[in-house]
C-alpha cells in the first residue's frame, strides 16, 4: 500500500497535479487511517473510525427496520466448503488467506516455525455464503422458518495485489446481510429493496449522487445470477461501486442443500439473497467532497459537526471568551460539537479543522460576545455569516442543512457535467482520450464488445441504470441494434 | 466443542443432574448460539447476539466517557512481532493460527490446495499488544502525545482444545484497550480504573456479583507486571474469570520501543495498560441466573424486556386481546417490548417466552381487559401480579427494577452461602471434597503452595482481592505466616 504521510502538517497535493497522491495526503492531514507494517493492511485511526462508526449505526438502524436480525459466523472456512459452488471457487480461490498449522514452535534456529498442521486447510472467509447457507441449511425447516434475513458485522480478508487506503485493502471491514426466501419472486424483491436502502444512505447521509443499476454478467459476483450495484462519480471523473445487492437465486442453495418444506408438502430449494458495503464507502466519502485544503464531510456524517473557536488577543484574555464558546456547545446539544480550548493563535486552528473536515466552525472573540454574535465559517464554501447568539441553535441547523444540501448538489453537478451521451466509437476513443467520465452509450449484450471496450479504454460497463429507458439504437463497436444504454468508465 | 441441542423444543437437563448439559441446553432452548462446521467455532445466532449487542452499547459509552477512542488494527500479526517479547510469545505461541499461503490452486486431484506461500507467516491476532504498540511508537513523539487511550471491538483467534459455547471459543470477539501513559503511577491508576468500569458493568448490568482483585504471577497476562481481574461466581460454585485490566508497565514499551520526549528533554519509555472483555461474559450471564426452565436474563441487558401475549377462548375472539396488546406496547414505549399476535394456546407461548427468558411476561385476556387490568408474570420468581392498565408503565417499571434487584441479591447469597473462610489443609481439603465454592484462605506466596492447591484440588488462586483485609495468618499449606487471604476456587 501506498505509504501514508503520517506528519500532519505535511502540505496536502492538489487534485489537479496528482490525484492520487491528494487523496492520500488528505487521509493523512485528517488522521483518518496510517499504513501498517503487515502487506496490504491499514490501521483505522479514531478519526477515520468515528466516521465507520456512524455509518454502521444509520444502516443497522434501517436494516433492523426492515426486519434483519445481527448474527456472527466464523471467520474461518473449511476449504471443502470453498469447492462446493463452482464460480464462487472461481472468483475468490485466487486471492484468499489460508490457515493451515495451528501454533508455532521453537526451532533450532532459535525462531518460531509453524507447527501442528491441520488436517483440512482454512480459509479466512473473503465473504461467508458458504458457510452460513451451511448454518441455513441445518436452520430451515418449513416454510414457517423462511424468509431468513440476518447480517453480520465482519472483516474479511481478499489478499488484493495493489491496495490503497480504504478503497482496496486485504482486510476491510464490512456487514454482510444474508437471506433465504421461499419464492424467487421474494428474493429478487429484497435484492432491489436493499439496494434501494443503500441509494437512500448514500444520497442522503454521504451526500453522494448514487446511480442504481445491474451489473453485467462478466462484472457480477461470482456466484450470484445477477448482481446490483450502486455506482457513484468520484472527483476525477472515476466510477466507485459503492454498494452491491446479489440475487443469488438457487445458486448456492443447492450445493449447500437449503431445503424447505412448502405449504403445499413439496421440498423446495429456498431463493437467497447477499448484499453488502464496506469501509470502502469511507473512501468513496473522502473522495466526493474534499477539496485541495483537505478533508470535506458532510454534516450528517461527520463526527463532530462544528467546532467552537474562542479567539483572544492575549493569552490572559483567555477565560471569557472560552467560557462563551462552552455556553454556545451547551446551546448547540441537538449537535455533535468540539470545543478548541487549547493556548495558541486561531489561525492554525482554523486551518486544523479546515484539514479535519469539521463542517462548520463558529468562531467567537470579545468583539463579537460584545455585539452578541458569532461568525460561522462554513467549510464547503468558506462563506463567513454573523449569526445571533440568541437562536444560534436555529442558525447552526439552518446553516448545517444548508451545506448538506450543497454538496450534494455540487456532486451532482459534477456528475452531470462529467457524462456524455456516446453514440460512437469515434466518439468513445475521443471521450476517453479527453479523460474520465460516464460514458452513456448503447450496448449490443456481447461479452466480445464489452471486452474490447475493456482493452481499448481501460473502462468498464459500470452497470445497466435501472432508470434508462427504452430507446433505440446501436452498439458503438459493432453496430448491432440495442434498446438500452449502459454506464461505461473508468472506475476503482 | 460439545454439539448444541438444536431443537427447541428438546427437554433442560436439571441442573442438579448435569450442570454442563443445563449449560448447552439453556442455550439451545433459548435460540443464542448454534456449532459450526469448523472446529471450536460457534455460530452466535440472533438471540445471543443481541445480548452481546446491548453488552456493547453499554460499555463502549461507558469506555467514551472515559476518553476512549475507538480504532481498528490489522487481523494479521507478523511472526517477527510475536517473538519480540519473550514471555507474551511463550504464553500465545502453543494456541495460534497461523497463515501460510494466500492462495489456493486446483491440483491434478481435482482439489484446492494452498499456494502462493507467504515470505513470513502471519499470525491472527490472539490479542493485539504487538501490533498496536508498534504503530504507537510510530505515533508518540512527545508527551503531548499522552495519554494515549484507544479500544478495538474485534475477533481474535486462540487454538482451545476443549470449547465450550461463549465460555471458551478458538474464535471468540472482544474489545481490547490498549493505552500508553508519560508516567507509571498514571498506568497503575487506568489499569484499576477500567478493572473498576467492568466491576460496575457486572453489577448494576448483568446483576452479576463481582469481585475485583489481583492475579498472582502465575496466573497473569503473559508479558504483565501484573494482571488485575474481576472474579465471579456461576451457580455450580464455580469461578469465571470475567475481564481482566493490565498493567504491562514497560514490558512492551521496551521491545517496542514507545519512547516520548518528556517535557524536560529526556527520552522516556511509555508506561502501558492493556483490558478486554469477550463474549465470554454471555456464558457467564447465563450461567449466573438461568433454571431449570431456561435462560434468565436481568432486565438493564435482556434484547426484549417484556412480552405481551393476548389470550383468547376462539381463535374468532382474538382480534380485541390482540388490539389492546398493541395498545398496552404503546404504553410501554421505555420498554423493549414484543408482542406475540402468533395463532395458537398461551400455554406453549408462555413456556417459549420463559426458556427465552424475557424478564416479564404480560397477559392479557378479555376478563383482565373488562377489569382494566393485566397479569404480569415475573420470569425470576414466577410470581403473578395483577396491574391496572391505568399506570402500566409505572408497575412495569417497578417490576422490571424489582427483578433487577431481586437477581443481583439472589446471586449475591448464593455466593455468599459458598464461600467459607478455610485455616487448614484438612478444611481445604473437606471444602473441595463436598464440591466447589469460594474458599478464603491465607497464602504464603509461594509458587510451590499455589501448585500443590491446583494439583490436589484441581483449584486455582482466583485473585488476592482488593478488599481483602490485613489479618494474621498462616499458609493452610506449608504453615508460613501469611497477611491476607486469597480466593481459591474451581474455575471455567
Amino acid at each position: 500500500m501506498a505509504d501514508l504521510n503520517n506528519e500532519k502538517s505535511g502540505n496536502i497535493t492538489a487534485r489537479g497535479t496528482d490525484y492520487s497522491q491528494w487523496y492520500l495526503d488528505v487521509i493523512a492531514a485528517a488522521d483518518l487511517a496510517d499504513s501498517s507494517p503487515v502487506r496490504g493492511c491499514m490501521v483505522i485511526k479514531p478519526n477515520g473510525y468515528a466516521i465507520w462508526e456512524n455509518i454502521q449505526k444509520v444502516l443497522d438502524q434501517k436494516f433492523k427496520e426492515k426486519g434483519v436480525k445481527n448474527a456472527y459466523f466464523p471467520l474461518f472456512i473449511p476449504k471443502s466448503f470453498f469447492e462446493k459452488e463452482a464460480e464462487h471457487v472461481e472468483g475468490f480461490a485466487k486471492e484468499c488467506a489460508v490457515v493451515t498449522h495451528h501454533r508455532l514452535s521453537l526451532g533450532e534456529d532459535g525462531k518460531l516455525n509453524p507447527a501442528g498442521e491441520l488436517a483440512e486447510p482454512l480459509i479466512i472467509r473473503p465473504t461467508s455464503e458458504t458457510i452460513i447457507y451451511h448454518m441455513y441449511s441445518n436452520w430451515i425447516q418449513t416454510y414457517r422458518d423462511l424468509p431468513m434475513i440476518m447480517n453480520q458485522w465482519a472483516n474479511v480478508v481478499r489478499w488484493e495485489m495493489r491496495t490503497r487506503p480504504f478503497l482496496r485493502t486485504t482486510e476491510f471491514l464490512w456487514q454482510e446481510g444474508h437471506t433465504a426466501h421461499a419464492a424467487n419472486e421474494e428474493a429478487e424483491k429484497m435484492t432491489m429493496d436493499m439496494l434501494e436502502v443503500y441509494r437512500q444512505f448514500i444520497e442522503e447521509y454521504l451526500a453522494i449522487p448514487a446511480i442504481s443499476g445491474i451489473k453485467t454478467e462478466s462484472e457480477k459476483f461470482a456466484g450470484a445470477v445477477y448482481t446490483a450495484t450502486i455506482e457513484t462519480m468520484m472527483q476525477d471523473g472515476k466510477a466507485l461501486q459503492a454498494a452491491t445487492s446479489h440475487m443469488l437465486g438457487q445458486n448456492f442453495a443447492k450445493p449447500f442443500d437449503v431445503k424447505f418444506l412448502g405449504a403445499d408438502g413439496k421440498q423446495e430449494y429456498v431463493s437467497q439473497t447477499s448484499w453488502g458495503i464496506s469501509t470502502r464507502i469511507v473512501g468513496a466519502l473522502i473522495m466526493a467532497h474534499s477539496d485541495d485544503t483537505g478533508l470535506v464531510l458532510p454534516p450528517k456524517i461527520a463526527p463532530t459537526q462544528v467546532v467552537i473557536v474562542p479567539v483572544w488577543g492575549k493569552e490572559t484574555d483567555k477565560d471569557i471568551p472560552v467560557e462563551a464558546a462552552k455556553k454556545i456547545a451547551k446551546q448547540l446539544q441537538n449537535f455533535s460539537v468540539h470545543v478548541d480550548e487549547r493556548d495558541g493563535r486561531p489561525g492554525p486552528k482554523f486551518y486544523e479543522w479546515e484539514r479535519a473536515g469539521i463542517p462548520l466552525r463558529i468562531e467567537i472573540g470579545p468583539r463579537d460576545l460584545a455585539n452578541n454574535i458569532a461568525i460561522a465559517v462554513r467549510r464547503d464554501t468558506g462563506e463567513k455569516t454573523e449569526i445571533s447568539l440568541e437562536n444560534i441553535d436555529d442558525e447552526v441547523g439552518k446553516l448545517l442543512n444548508e451545506i448538506q444540501e450543497n454538496l450534494f448538489a455540487r456532486a451532482g453537478k459534477y456528475q452531470k457535467e462529467m457524462t456524455s451521451k456516446i453514440d460512437s466509437y469515434a466518439e468513445m476513443t475521443e471521450f476517453f482520450q479527453k479523460g474520465n467520465g460516464f460514458a452513456e452509450a448503447h450496448w449490443c449484450e456481447s461479452p466480445e464488445c464489452e471486452k474490447k471496450i475493456k482493452d481499448d479504454f481501460n473502462a468498464t460497463i459500470r452497470c445497466i441504470s435501472t432508470d434508462s429507458v427504452a430507446e433505440d439504437g446501436a452498439c458503438p463497436v459493432c453496430g448491432k441494434r440495442s434498446n438500452k444504454r449502459v454506464i461505461i468508465a473508468r472506475a476503482y
